[in-house]
């Protein structure tokens, strides 16, 4: 019973926190588009910081990765 | 019980994960269609954006889909 | 009780997985129609770069189909 | 109950993966039709694009019609 | 109990991806008015098409129903 | 027991699938009366799709009464 | 119990079943509302397609009704 | 246990059909005053249609009222 | 336990159905004094049948407190 | 238990009441301010209007509070 | 047992009222914040408004308040 | 047991407080950028009003708060 | 058991709280972003009022970091 | 029983914590870029701006990554 409740555990603390940087790297990497699209010469500029957004982001899930391999792998 | 619970957890991690990613693609791969209907002279610089987003996305249910598997085949 | 269970895990995997996929290939697919009718002359690389983000969302949801027929045929 | 919980998991896998892939549908074949409107001399180039998109959703729903039907009829 | 949560289950299945569906009809049709509305010229492709997009939609509700009634007569 | 559950299941079916044809159906009437206010001489065309539409809609949770009225009728 | 369960399975019934509905409703009459305002000569089309509308509507909820009445009668 | 269960059934069917109606009430009631606004003279014709509308969506709760009355007073 | 299932059924049909009548009273108010803004003149014809919408509101409310006084002071 | 549910039931009576009428006040004041911005001179219609709006919502939540009241004070 | 669930009843009436109210007062004083940007002579009438406004939905609020205090001092 | 359930209702209690609190603050703060860009010169009343606006929802939060913190500090 | 709920109780106090200041501060944000973008004159007043509005909407995830540390330390 | 509960209170600390920073995240790059297009003199300002408003919100993750972790390492 224990491994199993843990499982879910683990499935949600990752599922969930995809969920979030998902949507909000598509609507990053969309805006980005169109601001290219509007401003061919800002491409550097907005290149870059899309990259660290989207690096912001995946961090977020990631964390929600650590902790779910800190469960799987039986961390407790 | 466990087995079926483990079961659970798995299907969540690798189902919820893929709707954020999923809605996140559409939106991302959409707006480069607009931009590109815009303005077809920077179609070299959002193609190479797109894909870059879309493998980011893509990991975020890749982490999903480790998580599940590492859960279905009894690292557990 | 266990293969009930298991048949949910299944169930939520391929199912929550496809509810993504959708929308997001509708809303690319139909942003994709939109750009070629503003400037029919993007249709080739807007129809390659639909096949590619088609595939990119299809393949979230065959994530959680192999999960789920993981589940079902009994690798536990 | 084992049955009831694998019937359960059944309708999930069907009833869930239907509905991404219904709105989906809706909002691709109505893009597809303000387009073909916009301008009808790309009828052919959009009326190819959407059926191959109303297939690729399709297929998202098969994927849950397919776990469905192995769960009631009995392969586990 | 066995017979309660087929029940629920075979009312999932059809209820659920009926949702979709629905919805899905609802904004493809409305955008077909719209279109023919505009370009009335249009008319002959959008019906056809529109019949097409119906039969793609309605085709996920029956998925669910083949599910529902294999559960309720029993083919378990 | 049973019987409660089945109650509960029937009500599924025919509920949930009333939402998502009930909002489809609102969209696309509302759709066709802007249509017929923009271009008064379409008025034919689109009220002979409108019921096509309407009966594609109704059909889907007429699918879930079915349902609703086998599992109350005691076909199990 | 059985009762008690019961009932819970007629409100659903009714209840979801008229969500969808009144909403449906409320966007129809209203596109209805507008389309008389910015042409006052197809009153009479859009009242009799109104009418029509809502007919279809009320139905999805009746189905509803009849179910409920049907558990809280006792059919079963 | 019985007759807390009818209870929360009442007020289920009760309480969710009038969200339904209520939010339609209030889109059709405020596009009905857009309309009048814009176009004073079709005064008339849109209240009557008005009122023929929000008695539509008020029989919708009406449905609800009369399952959750039978509950309530017992003719179960 | 009767009495406390007694009152949650008594909480969710007064609390749910002022959900939808409150969001419904906002948006009908709110057009009422756009329309007022915008056409000075119709002041009396829309404040007459704001307070008619808002009255038909109240009541789908007042629906879920007369089953939920019902249940509390004990007829059942 | 017995107090312990129905505390849960008068939660829910004030809290989800309090939620539609929060956000149609909201709406309903915020349309206020506009319509005031707009046409300074429908100051006191609109003003005198608002108040009765707000009193119409306040007053729903209030019916969730007296349920709500009864249950805790001990109507029962 | 008891006072865990008059806990949990107490935390949903505070927490769930709080979150129509919090909406509602942001919706609010950003239109403010644009009535009076447009028209800054109406910067004292919408002031008052806006308060008042305000009041009223923080009274929402403390109904729910009253209630969880009421529940966690043991009035019952 | 009791000192669970408890801590869930402190934490429903803190934590869906402060989801309304958050996005109203979010929409007024931003509401307020955008009138102080375009009309500078009402900087001052602005900021006076987003403070107190933003007191208001802070306030509501709070409320939870101290709900919650009774609860954990065993006022009861 | 005891130590369990209560660890879901801090987790939910921490993470809903989470929820509605992420959303807002990206609102706020954005805003601020826009408006500087069409008023550069306006950058520091912005500033200093986006730095408060960030600072408000951290203290409401805050209130529920406090909530879930006195939870997990052992305060009760 | 109590491993599993905790692992699920980590498992929703985390996840659900990083669904609002998510969106937020994605809400605020998306404006930042579009704000960068449109007048790309302000890149420096906003650029600050973003991070600053980048690392609030990867704050609220944080925390709640910080409540999962203490309950996984076992400071209970």
């Amino acid at each position: 019973m224990v491994a199993g409740l843990i499982a879910i555990g683990a499935g949600l603390a990752v599922g969930i926190a995809a969920v979030g940087a998902g949507i909000g790297q598509g609507i990053a990497a969309g805006k980005a588009f169109e601001s290219i699209a509007r401003q061919p010469e800002v491409t550097g500029t907005v290149r870059t910081l899309l990259f660290i957004a989207l690096a912001f982001m995946e961090t977020l899930t990631i964390y929600g990765l650590v902790v779910a391999l800190m469960l799987v792998t039986g961390k407790m």
